[in-house]
């Protein structure tokens, strides 16, 4: 899409995992940061049982999950330490089948407003990056004064 | 919108609730079934500290597997004891904190296609089901020869 | 979903007519007010050829164009005559071919916030109003000092 | 998203060109193929006064066309001169509005399954390809036997 002019970083990943133990307290041992390059972030679920369906695939809540908190640390990442930004819509389509191992949700800000931020990204396995699980769009909305 | 035509019921509540446990075996127990009529399911989330947020509100991700859940078994009944069908797509707007309490789900089915089933819910508290908390629309792809 | 609290109506079928031809001057004659009732708005898509795809079926883009028109008097006649709302998302749901003849849309307005309105609507002929051709859900930014 | 894999393509612009007058008579003009190397294909609006809104924005819906026409070429692209395929879900965020000029979107074919197809792409101004005016993703019913 043309030049990909790169965001200011304001807050790394000690800063974002910091973060994530406070706003997610019960989830955030199962996401870690895999790289956070604004207006990118990319983060992994450690799956567990709990985020399995029959057969071993992941779960349809738990890529939402994923995509939700990769959206939320992506404006984080940007727009720095401010009050909880909430998620307002997503759209998720589910693509394909995971494969065992690593499941990784690369997120990319579109867009940073005032009032309303919006990202998108796609969910991948590690080990077969060019082939899509899902793919998401999230909108939040910023609170005001952020 | 007119006339709604009554679906035949293919499975009642019993025979749900033994897909339920078969279908989500790990979340089996955060649901319930409220009332089943098709074209209309309504489902109960049994919220506990793993669906809370900071504020004790319900996380996005509950509220997600919520309606994936009553959307999944909306379509079964009105199809009948069938192979897995599998969500495709789910555009979900969240658009007030939830109370306290009981969280339903009151799924749709608006379309049951060859290839397609189409659902649409909202979201609500039970002490207040006239502020809607969410609302959520989902695509299931049907298996040939279900 | 229980009981639907009615909202008041700041602008009558005449008052939204006036804001129709002002606002979307190329495509007014396109389109006609059956109802108004908040949250509830009625209109209906007057097709000719230009909204017509080979088979005599209206186009996508017509029946977008429909939900989002609809959807916009929908908050105008909660919110009364304000600067102008822009659609920041649409999700929509292609079902069934519509029949040759009027085509309706039905939205409701769920939430009208500080920042945000929601509404959800549905799409049919007018000769056959419970089958629905198309569902849609759409998000407007309301600017601030409306 | 590691290594794309490029795609096959089944038809070149001069006969996608010839699908455009065939599918979309009313509307062929009104686009122009930019690039086709699937899994990718960019088109133009040759926006005239009907998809402008006051201001001289282009409208919603003229948008959600191209957005439409672009992943219907997309699909085409890579699987050939088959029946006709449909759009059965369209998700569109409208975050900017676009500059005087030309108007592109850029289509990425996600998956090419057996029932279904999905898109995702972004239409941004051809003098601002870095800021992004609106993204979309679509999925196509497939038609069997094609």
């Amino acid at each position: 899409m043309g030049l990909r002019i790169a965001m200011e970083m304001k807050m790394d990943i000690a800063a974002l995992q910091a973060f994530l133990v406070r706003d997610f307290p019960q989830a955030a041992g199962d996401f870690e940061f895999v790289a956070v390059a604004p207006p990118f972030v990319t983060m992994a679920l450690i799956a567990s049982d709990k985020h399995l369906r029959p057969g071993g695939t992941v779960s349809g809540p738990s890529m939402f999950g994923l995509a939700d908190v990769c959206a939320y640390f992506c404006i984080l990442a940007a727009l720095g330490p401010v009050a909880l930004a909430v998620t307002t819509n997503c759209s998720i389509d589910f693509m394909r089948k995971p494969l065992a191992g690593r499941l990784l949700c690369r997120m990319e800000l579109l867009k940073l407003g005032r009032a309303l931020a919006v990202c998108e990204g796609r969910i991948f396995s590690d080990a077969a990056p060019d082939k899509i699980v899902a793919r998401a769009s999230l909108t939040y909305s910023i609170p005001p004064n952020s």
